[in-house]
């Protein structure tokens, strides 16, 4: 009898997010939902993390829309999503009523499966989300964002496991956004887990490509009893994105352990996809390959073009190796930030700016929060010396206490100043838009009726197409 | 103490084989050569397969000066090369005293490590070769085609191991062109030749990267103790190539093993072929993701893309289906072939045919030599009725023998037929060019001192570099 392992997959989430900058359109998945549904995943990853923002942002969809289709095109799949805690979508922290009501609409709408993670993994900003996911019925899945340091000892991750199978996570994610854990150590920390939590406690592996090592890191998981992977279907794969799904199931040949996962199915989802994703080219990342430099910069392969661009701009694009030397530095100062967002831009731009205006010189409003507290307590021990700078600086002392505690009720205002904007609908959906991106909301408000953009272009002519067809279960009618 | 891993870098040779039609020019090596030598490794993979042909066909360029380069610039790691045995490197079989005559030469102008095989695994085939290479005194490296069959059982894969350690092979390659090996396959396969060759055998482990399940099978063949791996720097690795270097490198990580790889080095190697590689776009593998269904087909990507180029040819580009499912029929007909350089184009040819024309309607001449036995002894039993078949459309009778011991001797004719050639040189090597090419050889002779020619292009003009600079390794003066 072999043991089953999950599959959570990835591909109408966090692989477009990876590799063509979240820009997937609408009608480019409706065609691969059926067999999504039908293949035998464990759940389907296809809402939350960049997706609600470029959908408003950049497609003119409406995400709850979006959330409805998959629930109706994908019924027997539990559909999961990917929440920054008490970030919620968005970039800063939200009052927990704010959450409650987020995690609430998002379970009504279709979500089965929250995986709830934070940057510095203070889980005091997981707290709330969590008590609100188990207050609507869902699965919460806690998460633990992964990096590498010397604080980040396996025990060290452990205990976090643990205080979060405490506070009610129904299981528990590693997540490895940067590619950096390597077979041996996922086979220790997967094992640590099911030892220090007990052999029941349901433990995933989220990893990305891009160091080329993590393929193996998820089979020396399996051997140490790991429950669930996320792979994404092979035409939306490797990179800056995931591991293939058909190899993952082809390589537990004869090892014990076996998937669901109906390879004809997905036989079908590839060759949708590959189709595809031409029409994307323009927003392919510029990582394709793999980038193993990843394991001293711990910088993820988005993270590290958007330092290119940011040097260019200052007319110093040879000085990209300072920087890369300047992250560890940095890093260390914040008390070993894991990477992720939303400290990987606060920690990459510092380091950016410490190495065009000398160290510390300059400093970022986020940087100085991030040294302050207001994003939560780090893993590490800040650095005196830049906490007293960040303190003069932003002309704000540092704070022990949950950043959501210093909030005051925030709903009746978001409310307030959603209801009147041009094509708000009045709906706490809408609302929840509004308070996500309170600078894009009213622009996507305004334009919504025009319906769903793909922004896809014939990879031949470059021609868009403009108009998605009336009817069309994208658009909203 | 961690034990050590051999590498072989397969960058010179298999790799641009694999991704850029073997294209690459002597001009874009020369410039990563001092770090490949310093960084390493067991042995650098750098001539043979395809890139004789290469060179004179496409590259005017001398595959012997290329060899001598190569030497004179990497002068401190075994080069090694790819032989088909009695094939040498062309697409017959030659006379014993060519085999001996090539081997020397090769040695003679640098090459260390000689790895050699056959497309049907027919021992007797290597049997001249292995000989020729130990009477030199170089290191013969015996390999086993790896296949997938009912037939090839790992105990058939153990007595070819064995039988090539006692033929005087100093190691043994499993050799796995199509990326077939799973995890527990090859972890089964070395624990088998060291448990039955005796644990001193050295075993080195080729894999191509196709199917996105290899690196695995690297890892569990080094948890079986295997002694080397082959891999390929990162920016020349995955799509139809290898896996990456220096993820192998960093996997090993607290597993107990470790490599001498130096990562320094191999940063600079990896960022020269990065940006040389968009020179060759024109020539890159139209497979350039993972391909799981090669798990049923068998057909390496390279192959998939000619049989498709043949379908379109007829106007028949839709039935790729059928010729996929046709392929088995085939292969269980000629006793279950490898599917290799030649016998992969040879059963391809035909499964088109039969899917065209109906089953055996029309065969290839060289489908029928491979059932009458004129490409040695099949692994398997043939289907009498495809052989008689074979036996009146070719009216040939069916061979048991050698197919070199059908052979006389040729050397003096192949010489008095190369020297009369405009620009011979009247040297072995010239005349070995002749042996092996004898349709391309005469022009290759005539346009030699013109020097090599590069065939990338610059991605942004589209301008060819015609002209290599005078005094340059790669020019004959
Ligand atoms: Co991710
Ligand atoms: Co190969």
């Amino acid at each position: 009898m072999n043991r089953i392992i999950d599959i959570t997959e990835l591909a109408l989430r966090d692989a477009h997010q990876s590799l063509i900058a979240t820009r997937l359109g609408i009608d480019d998945m409706i065609p691969a939902c059926e067999d999504l549904d039908n293949a035998g995943f464990w759940s389907l990853e296809c809402w939350g993390g960049a997706t609600y923002d470029a959908c408003i942002r950049f497609l003119n969809e409406d995400p709850w829309v979006r959330l409805r289709t998959f629930k109706s095109l994908m019924p027997k799949t539990p559909l999961q999503m990917l929440l920054r805690g008490q970030n919620l979508l968005g970039y800063r922290h939200y009052q927990d009523e704010v959450v409650d009501r987020f995690v609430q609409k998002s379970a009504e709408n279709g979500i089965d499966v929250f995986r709830l993670f934070d940057a510095l993994n203070d889980l005091r900003n997981l707290e709330r989300s969590v008590k609100a996911v188990k207050k609507v019925g869902k699965h919460a899945q806690g998460a633990i964002s992964y990096t590498v340091s010397p604080i980040h000892t396996t025990q060290a991750y452990l205990d976090q496991a643990k205080r979060l199978v405490e506070m009610g996570c129904d299981s528990i994610c590693i997540k490895d956004m940067a590619a950096l854990i390597k077979p041996q150590a996922a086979y220790e920390l997967v094992r640590g887990i099911k030892e220090y939590c007990g052999e029941q406690t349901r433990v995933q592996l989220h990893v990305h490509a891009t160091t080329g090592v993590t393929m193996v890191s998820l089979m020396k998981a399996v051997e140490a009893g790991v429950d669930g992977v996320d792979t994404a279907v092979s035409s939306m794969s490797l990179g800056p994105g995931h591991n293939p799904t058909e190899s993952f199931v082809e390589m537990l040949d004869h090892t014990g352990n076996a998937t669901r996962i109906d390879l004809g199915r997905m036989l079908r989802v590839k060759e949708h996809f590959s189709k595809i994703l031409p029409r994307y080219r323009e927003f392919l990342s510029t990582v394709t390959g793999v980038e193993t430099e990843i394991f001293r910069s711990q910088i993820p392969g988005g993270m590290l073009s958007n330092m290119e661009s940011q040097l260019k701009q200052q007319g110093a694009a040879d000085r990209m190796h300072e920087v890369l030397d300047e992250i560890p530095v940095v890093r260390k100062d914040t008390g070993y930030v894991p990477l992720v967002t939303p400290t990987s831009q606060i920690v990459g731009t510092q380091a950016v700016l410490n190495t065009l205006m000398g160290r510390y010189k300059v400093l970022t409003g986020e940087f100085a929060d991030l040294m302050l507290g207001y994003y939560g307590a780090a893993p590490g021990e800040l650095n005196p010396e830049v906490v007293e700078m960040a303190r003069r600086h932003a002309k704000k002392e540092p704070i022990n206490v949950r950043p959501a505690d210093l909030l005051e009720p925030e709903w009746g205002k978001l409310r307030a100043a959603a209801l009147p904007l041009e094509g708000c609908d009045g709906s706490d959906e809408d609302v929840l838009t509004y308070a996500l991106f309170p600078q894009v909301a009213p622009k996507f408000f305004a334009s919504r009726h025009e319906g769903p953009r793909n922004v896809g272009k014939d990879p031949a002519t470059g021609a868009s197409e403009t108009n998605i067809p009336e009817g069309h279960p994208g658009k909203i009618t």
